[in-house]
């Protein structure tokens, strides 16, 4: 019944536009009473987003399943990568309801404010986790915010492609660029404020350098000079 | 008359809520007509947000303003400066106007669209700054989305005490550290991706490792092995 519904809606949203489509229309094309309309959205443009509040519900279940050892910029990418699958297991779905929050601006300000939940979503479980950290709220809010910007900046460009090409693949190679920003040890590298703390010893230098000085400056770095 | 129809639709805000409010509650407390209200406001959701517009135009303009020499990471954060300015000004209006926006759905979601378009401005200036960059766009937007999820840290906070303590500042300390996130060079060191880009060979070591196997290992990224 409800994806009937749905399926009634963008059938409609397609054909006489958004603005112009009522529920009453929606109802009657999909053969059902006004009022299991209303049993499932409690708006027309409730209906547009059927799956976001199952997609929250998801996020906040799988974050709340970590395990203190996880670490969570893993964990929270991860969360992300689940919405982005979301949109990928339906691409002529996604890509239908993407044209139409362009041409409605009540819409796009609605995926705003979804948009806003999965942040705060992210930012709440990193909020926990950071809670013994020096300006643990800061890098929660900032890194949440950041990791939903690549989530997005992927999920526009690919609707804008017309859902072309894998979605999954690209957010995680955006996912590990943030990843990367906070948590270079993840992948192989490391932040200047890591290093200072490990018993490592760095060289930056530039490549037409010769190697006599770069011997000489790591000797003096390594106390052996 | 501007600041009129403001002041009008606030003490009546205040008085009985937002809602119970009609435009021509705002026009006969103001003492104008209604043409004047909809010649500045659109809409009464537009009354709440003033100044919003006028920041927007500030903010084009002095990304636009901007020099190919200047930071672009301190540009933004500078643009972003502004904003905060705006509403440390007005602590009082600033305090009064986040209450209602608490209160009142469709505020937050009007909220939540002006932030979009200032996350929007900035990531505009810092695409075609990162341009000739591997993954200038995605950087561009996830740095955009921080430089605000920092500001609106610090404005939320300022707001929920009630405008208390220097929020500019605040402001300060926190872009400081998105700015040490992506830019550690203004502080004396480099990202990992910094350098990857650039014509520089990094070597990172254990303290005990022997000095043969470094030149070696540097040799080999050199190309000279």
């Amino acid at each position: 019944m409800r994806d009937a519904l749905v399926a009634a809606a963008f059938q409609l949203f397609l054909e006489r536009g958004y603005e112009q489509t009522t529920v009453d229309d929606i109802v009657k094309t999909a053969g059902v009473g006004r009022r299991s309309f209303f049993r499932y959205f409690p708006s027309k443009e409730d209906v547009v987003f059927p799956d976001h509040e199952q997609a929250l519900a998801q996020m906040q279940a799988f974050l709340a399943a970590s395990a203190d050892a996880d670490d969570p910029l893993v964990r929270v990418c991860e969360a992300t990568r689940q919405v982005m699958r979301m949109y990928a297991d339906n691409p002529t779905f996604s890509v239908q309801r993407y044209r139409l929050t362009r041409e409605v601006n009540g819409l796009r300000t609605y995926e705003l404010s979804v948009v806003w939940r999965y942040e705060k979503t992210l930012g709440d479980y990193l909020r926990t986790r950071f809670a013994d950290r020096r300006d643990g709220t800061l890098r929660a809010n900032v890194v949440a915010a950041a990791v939903v910007a690549a989530h997005n900046h992927v999920l526009r460009s690919w609707l804008r492609s017309g859902g072309k090409g894998d979605p999954l693949a690209e957010v995680d190679r955006a996912l590990q660029f943030v990843r990367e920003t906070w948590d270079p040890a993840g992948s192989g590298a490391e932040t200047p404020a890591d290093r200072a703390d490990e018993d490592v010893v760095v060289v930056i230098t530039r490549r037409n350098t010769p190697m006599w000085r770069v011997v000489r400056e790591m000797e003096s770095t390594l106390g052996e000079g």
